[in-house]
């Protein structure tokens, strides 16, 4: 579901209802706990709340116990509006269960927050049990609800995390409790089960079973190291896009890792990319430098080392490059969202009547990656201005150019898209391919860009025609979005076991017995000179004194696309017993019908 | 030379006295100039001075005409050993031409420096002219120096360049002046022609020239920025290497481009290495960042993720790691001396039994490298303890083994070598490659290091076939060095006439006129299917509308292995006129007949 439409909808106010739920039982069971915030989010809802004592994983079903009775009880969901003298009352007033001085800390905060002359508004939910016990749920909050706490029917309560007050690292930490709720019971276990199938496929897990990549604490958060297997798998993606690069004119380039603040001064990323860059560096002769947060300024350095001529566009400069970005610690999540990654980056610098053209040609190359990575399912997403919003920058003629050459090309290429107002960057508007994994999950990836800003920033410029200077535009895009987030999809989506041609180890050989040995090492040499793809073949060879039904267990695991087990009949068959890791036991065949099997 | 025997020569004597001679031209001519200090290096000498108005290029031939004047009067240049008392009272004696309590300040500092009970010497060098004049230059100074300024007949001034006393860039910047000096009459026009030769092949003008990479103000100094041809050089490099490298048994890994500071203080190089760091970052999470400035200690990490057994020994880890090392701005040279470059590193982890078999592997494979990139002419020097210092780690008895094994290497491998005592690292001997280039200069490249110190300070370990950790020997080697330096060095040894595997632009495509267009483009996409060692031709087409002969000079100045010219004959009689850029024309001939030729 689009954002837009989900804040729109009736699951979006339920889970923000259940938050409140969960809020109300955490008053109830924890007196003292202090509130703060309780959104519904993409999958759910939480509430961050500081807990007087620390809350443990254990604790979760108590609440949700407490939440299902709560839920029961049919209390109707009110919206109070107040002024702000009535507000602040109200959040001290300790005869409210939850509220009062001495858990109103953030609640002011909060309060103080609200521009003068907006609507202040609390929402209220009160019943007396059977019991004769009274509860009741107070809570500064713009809602919107759902009508009753009996509508909250299909929720859980799902994990722990640490979250700082206000996001920042300098506050507070509170405690933040993740749930889930859906309107039927059956959504609700699909998620679940979804859920579990997902922890399975986690690429964090994946990833070290594998042998693909790792962390240390001595290197620092969100800073993989890759393994041999990775490192491997992120070569075989570099060639085969780099391959289709070349293919189609591009021309690949290398830029540094840090560059001096001017440069980011000039592109204006040290103020609006300011809270993702690493700190800066200053040296002795007062040069200060930043660590790489985006490869497009070095890109326009190139363009602007030399005169331009409309002949010479479109000039398309590509290149992977490793940039850093500085996320929370506590929202980097292994290499989907590290702190430094690789983008299959490439910059376009187009003339207008070239636009559509190269924006076709940008989206059949994305189309092509997503097709050969095996991601066939994915919608087109035009992210738009939102007209009621002054963010952008730009001529409205440039705006409505560039939005008529994505829909334009889109339609063209015969692709379906939806429109999405206010999903447009500030400086022009996009295309999102957005893919739905084999669990049915949403990613977005390749993400393609128009540019009016940067080339009005930089005064790029090319020679036209008229001999006369005129303005390129830019077009970014990066159809792995980069290396990292790749890497950890495919892994989640194909559960560790890779389409063939990406696989790290393509082939294992495993002889029987000592004896078999040489054969095996003969056979893996052979197999290594011959080229699949534009690569020689990534074939080991097993010769570990184990069973064989140990080695083919642990092939298995390390999920190896073919076995090649060479036993005494084998040698003098010349044959091998080949082994798929999908189909299984293939029998005895001669080497030549295994190659032509590939 | 080997620098110890360069040392103790005369002819580093004589550059010595030439410095001295310059000095004491300064001193005359500028009265004032405070004189600091005054080597021989590797080409000449230079002295740095502080002098009260800017000097000029302009003025060194003034200074080399007084030069020459003092050098015909014969002045005996004699060693005095002074007490402490007797040198200070020298130094400020205004009655000596160059000394006084005004231009005192650098020499009363080295003074103070020069450690208790150490011998103070000064050498004296004085004449009276013809025309009564009285010359005399002293210096505090350790020497030696020939006898007589008389023997200081083949010399020239070179530059000037900026130099912090001290080589601290909070203190004052002096001028240093540059020259040089020979023996005999003839080397001194040689080195100076060679010298006019590399000008020609200064790799920063070719780089710039044939669009192999740029500099930018906005990135900072030492930050290569690398354009399409330069980063298809690059890429053809890497290929071939990882080619090799895999064939030999490397596995590939990336690390990432910083680490916590905790990495360097366990592997040491936050303090041996602390002056070529960039400054650090400190984040919010008051966790502190380096700029990786060596692969190693990643490597390391990898290593020690896992339990190793002697079984998996050798483990080879390769990657082309960017690093970043805090060159002194004035100390950057191009791309032969950068900040940020790109290592062809490697790591061996071997055991004590495998160090000779695993040495000459790697041998084998820098001879490889230093083949295939034209680099014929080299010789082998072990660099080992000098047995006089102190500063070496390790157990003696591993000193012993590890240079046995790499003597040991070369003698297996026929190839002769010299030892060099006092060339080791502080941690283990070493071999390096030192190439001669087409203009006779020596290059340091292709070191291999034995480390028995990394190992030691992270504890590392395999279980030996005896079940008891052992520790593994380190096997650091770079055969490229980085890809900067030796794509500097390839770009002056073929002043960017590439071999025809390495040219980024291998075949261009003249048509002769538009008519011809249509079938150039054809045969450039025909080429550029086909492959030529790894990777597909990398062919061009100039049809811009200028005449054939500026095309054809362009593309030679581009210095494009071939040019293919078609015109209306070529179209007919389906042929290609062929020019080679080291033969010309070869007339016209089969498109067939080209390939063959390649």
């Amino acid at each position: 579901m689009a954002a837009q439409a989900y804040e729109q909808s009736y699951l979006y106010r339920l889970r923000h209802s259940a938050a409140h739920l969960l809020a109300q039982a955490v008053t109830e069971l924890y007196p003292g706990a202090k509130l703060s915030i309780g959104p519904p989010v993409e999958n759910g809802f939480y509430y961050d709340i500081d807990f007087p004592t620390p809350l443990r994983e254990e604790d979760l079903p108590k609440i949700e116990q407490r939440m299902k009775e709560l839920a029961k009880l049919d209390q109707r969901i009110e919206c109070k509006p107040v002024d702000r003298e009535e507000a602040k009352r109200l959040i001290l007033d300790d005869t409210v269960p939850g509220m009062g001085a001495a858990v109103a800390e953030y609640k002011l905060q909060l309060l103080d927050a609200i521009p003068a002359g907006d609507q202040i508004t609390f929402y209220d939910q009160q019943r007396t049990d059977r019991e004769g016990k009274f509860h009741r749920f107070l809570d500064l909050c713009r809602g919107p609800h759902v009508d009753s706490t009996k509508e909250i029917k299909n929720f859980k309560l799902m994990n722990l995390a640490g979250a700082y007050w206000r996001g920042d690292v300098k506050n507070k930490q509170l405690t933040r409790i993740y749930g889930t709720a859906f309107e039927t019971k059956e959504e609700l276990e699909s998620y679940l089960i979804m859920l579990e199938e997902a922890k399975k496929r986690d690429h964090r897990l994946l990833g070290r079973e594998l042998g693909l990549f790792m962390f240390s604490p001595r290197v620092g958060t969100g800073l993989p190291l890759w393994l041999p297997k990775g490192a491997m798998l992120r070569q075989v993606m570099i060639d085969f896009l780099q391959k289709e690069q070349v293919k189609r004119g591009y021309d690949p380039v290398v830029t540094p890792q840090i560059a001096s603040i001017k440069l980011y001064e000039k592109s204006g990323h040290i103020i609006t990319f300011k809270e993702k860059l690493f700190p800066f560096m200053e040296d002795e002769e007062k040069e200060t430098y930043i660590l790489k947060p985006m490869n497009c300024p070095f890109h326009i350095e190139i363009y602007q080392s030399q005169m331009r001529s409309y002949r010479d566009l479109p000039i398309r400069y590509a290149e992977f490059g490793t940039v850093h970005r500085y996320e929370q610690s506590g929202e980097v999540t292994g290499i989907l969202r590290a702190r430094g990654f690789t983008q299959d980056d490439a910059h376009l610098f187009v003339r207008p009547d070239q636009l559509e053209e190269e924006f076709i040609a940008v989206v059949e190359l994305t189309k092509r990656v997503l097709d050969k990575l095996g991601l066939h399912d994915f919608r087109a997403r035009v992210g738009t201005k939102d007209p009621a919003s002054d963010k952008y920058i730009g001529h409205d003629d440039n705006w409505t150019a560039a939005t008529n050459a994505i829909t334009g090309a889109c339609e063209k290429m015969g692709m379906e898209y939806f429109v999405s107002p206010g999903d447009a960057a500030f400086y022009g508007p996009k295309l999102d391919l957005i893919i739905k994994d084999a669990l049915g999950r949403d990613w977005q990836m390749g993400t393609i860009q128009v540019d009016y800003n940067l080339p009005e920033r930089f005064e790029l410029e090319y020679i036209g025609e008229d001999s006369k200077p005129h303005r390129p535009i830019m077009i970014h895009r990066a159809p792995f979005g980069s290396l990292e987030r790749m890497i950890g999809l495919l892994t989640e989506q194909y559960a560790g076991a890779f389409p063939f041609w990406l696989s790290p180890v393509q082939i294992a050989i495993l002889p029987i017995a000592d004896r078999h040995n040489d054969r095996a090492a003969e056979l893996a040499s052979e197999l290594k000179e011959m080229i699949y793809d534009t690569r020689n073949l990534r074939v080991t060879v097993d010769d570990r004194r184990e069973t064989l039904g140990k080695k083919i267990r642990e092939n298995q695991l390390q999920k190896v696309p073919y076995m090649l087990i060479l036993g005494d009949r084998d040698l003098e068959n010349g044959t091998v017993g080949v082994r798929s890791r999908e189909e299984g036991d293939l029998g005895a065949m001669s080497l030549e019908d295994f190659i032509a099997r590939l």
